[in-house]
């Protein structure tokens, strides 16, 4: 683990601030030539760049310095030390429903000095527990790390290993499953967990922060506290995300995990239903359903686990001035799947034709979303499209390009043959088609 | 051109069609080992694959059919024959101002011929101009073709046709230039338009169309007439895009080449100004500026074309368990820009650091704008953002990811130098960054 006085810092930049015997929150001088850099140390997480050391000037601003075999660092005073210690346990109430609360990372799990400005991650889902007391009211909280990532750097392999600790809770009989998430890539999760757990008996919620908890706008508490209250007693049994509605404190919504994106780089209300509705609102402390096709709460159903991913699966976005080798690459590298980002009802430029039938001829799975995002692919209206659908290419109605990746990636952990992925990626495996009125298809032979 | 009997039939197909003596509208049977196509043999685009025949079936679907040696085509029913002629031409009235409309293809200068369902593209400006008499009483229009290109085959070559043939028309002292083109990048060219045509004298209208011009619902007659009154009588001297406000026919809203995207496959509302308000709308006639801070018409100002674009840049989406290779591809092949649509506020997992730090170090210019769309850019908040400013990644704000392609393509047509390039893509040049309050940065030495 890291050094509380030197948080974040590893190589040789710690070896520099150890040396110069100064620890975060003093008051540094660093020297590099004629550059000069006063301000306060600030600790760094635990992904930062080995070579640079965080100061926050007098400007408020964050400078990140090089430390090179010449700077000097000076202590200049003594500023005051963070502290992230969690305030003590709430007392348990049983006879509450019991769930689980995994720990990944991300805002939701961090907090933030404000002294230094440092943002720090990998607080335990108990710490989490003990910062909303309210939770102690509503359910029996078991809590589990099971990353401390921040959501960019959350990968395949980390989906696999979420899915088993969330198959691992609700075999135990857990009422339901909140996983605590970064939201950079919390819709790709979700996607994940939609698929690798399937037949679930009871609801797993993913849940975020936009804003970390010790700032008076966060959203952690009232989404931990929305998450923990669905999964104990909502009706419905998928994996869902749940984030603000709107920027008011007022309600919560639960968007399906296939459905679900990323919208805003900052407003709480970021996470929005795409080509779908939210399945349910908790709003005066009561949830209700807004459909209703979704899969019922059963605690007697046997989940089933298929949690493998296979990463030889890319999104490609399409734009003009596209070059064809991009794709060739692709192939040429052993990739089992594209999923390409065209324009409008699903197309790309007549230059790239070539290259994308060559894919298919070495049978790699190659499938179209819009760029648009909202709206449905149609690639019978136009030539383009027809001319793709004839190659092979698979249009993916209305589903999220995002979406689409994840089940390609998890299609290729079940199985290699790209006939039965195919298949797959047609099926409605968790509700990533909707519906759709007047559905028509051209056939090409 | 096209031969009108087998229109848009080239290669192998053509010459199929022409031994077995059939014509578009006729009813014929392919017949290819012990498989029966039976229907409409219907025409297809400039672009269609040169070795398959369309043929509409009795259940209303587009089969296409490859035609391979031993297929057999027999015409079995004379079916009726496509007509694309336009209606005579309008009395133009005289004292109008002068617009020019120029055609660059899609479906606002397509038709659909209904017996056969083909779409076909290619239609002249002044068949446009004759399928809206009311274009007379609005403007004394010229018409001409630059292009005859579904949207997705344009390339920066083609951005550099049209911005000179506007060029051509503004400095002949027209009142105002339209520009008709396909939807699918019509985002993309307006931004490249927005970079070449600077020091405006008056308003570049570039419009499309969702519903073809034989539809009931089309959209293409309401925007054109929408286009030409604002060309001729908006105060505004900007490169915009007027497109349907909402479903409904009753408002065209006009958005900033360098703020818009379309949002939508199919709704004729797909164009939405992002984070940007439109700036003028044209309701009940009138043409209304919702805002103050636009460049004014004025006929004496100087137009100052810049119409090179560079197509060494690529725009790269991030997602989950991505290979830091894609962007060495990039560095490998002579890109010299990379914009990156990260997650969140400009993140992209820590496995592709060292990739980025390698392409900034061999004068690749890497910029992030964010997957989300929405909001703004903010690489101070986390470790991860922080990093990559170090590294010398640019940070969008809030530019469209599509605008910063089309940007860095043009810069690369004014200058080779990373460090001027650089000084170029942070400089607001065409609105495409919106100001903020209190707007933040963070320095990295």
């Amino acid at each position: 683990m890291n050094n509380e006085a030197l948080w974040g810092y590893k190589g040789e930049a710690l070896q520099a601030l150890k040396k110069a015997n100064v620890e975060i929150g003093d008051i540094v001088r660093i020297t590099k030539g004629d550059q000069t850099f006063e301000g306060i140390l600030i600790p760094r997480s635990e992904y930062g760049d080995d070579r640079y050391v965080v100061i926050k000037m007098r400007t408020g601003y964050n400078v990140g310095v090089q430390i090179t075999p010449t700077a000097r660092i000076a202590k200049i005073g003594v500023g005051a030390k963070p502290s992230f210690q969690p305030p003590p346990l709430p007392k348990q109430k049983e006879n509450l429903p019991r769930v689980t609360i995994l720990s990944t990372g991300g805002t939701i799990a961090s907090r933030v000095d404000y002294r230094t400005g440092g943002v720090r991650p990998a607080l335990t889902a108990n710490d989490l527990y003990s910062v909303v007391p309210e939770l102690a009211d509503t359910a029996v909280i078991d809590a589990e790390i099971v990353l401390s990532l921040f959501s960019e750097n959350i990968t395949p392999k980390h989906w696999t290993e979420i899915a088993k600790q969330v198959a691992k809770h609700v075999e135990n009989g857990k009422q339901g499953i909140v996983v605590a998430h970064g939201t950079d890539t919390l819709g790709y999760t979700a996607a994940a967990l939609s698929f690798a757990l399937q037949n679930l008996p009871v609801p797993v919620v993913l849940v975020g922060s936009q804003r970390s908890a010790d700032r008076p706008s966060s959203d952690a508490a009232t989404n931990l506290l929305a998450a923990v209250q669905a999964v104990a007693t909502a009706p419905f049994a998928e994996v869902v995300v749940g984030m603000h509605e709107t920027v008011s404190d007022e309600a919560i919504v639960f968007h399906r995990g296939t459905k679900v994106r990323k919208c805003h780089t900052s407003r709480r209300d970021t996470f929005k239903s795409i080509n779908a509705l939210p399945i349910a609102r908790l709003k005066d402390g009561k949830l209700s359903m807004l459909m209703d096709d979704y899969n019922r709460r059963d605690s007697k159903r046997k989940l089933v686990l298929k949690p493998d991913f296979d990463d030889k699966v890319a999104l490609v976005k399409f734009y003009p001035g596209m070059n064809p080798k991009t794709l060739d690459w692709h192939l040429d590298n052993g990739y089992r799947g594209i999923v390409l980002e065209g324009t409008g009802l699903g197309h790309v430029g007549n230059h790239l034709h070539s290259a994308i039938e060559k894919a298919i001829k070495n049978d790699v799975v190659v499938a179209m979303a819009s760029q648009c995002i909202l709206g449905r692919v149609g690639m019978t209206v136009y030539d383009t499209g027809r001319d793709l659908l004839v190659m092979g290419v698979v249009p993916l109605e209305d589903m999220l390009a995002e979406t689409a990746l994840v089940k390609l990636m998890w299609i290729f952990g079940q199985t290699k043959n790209p006939d039965e992925a195919k298949k797959l990626l047609k099926t409605n495996i968790a509700h990533e088609y909707s519906p759709r009125t007047g559905y028509e298809e051209e056939k090409m032979a």
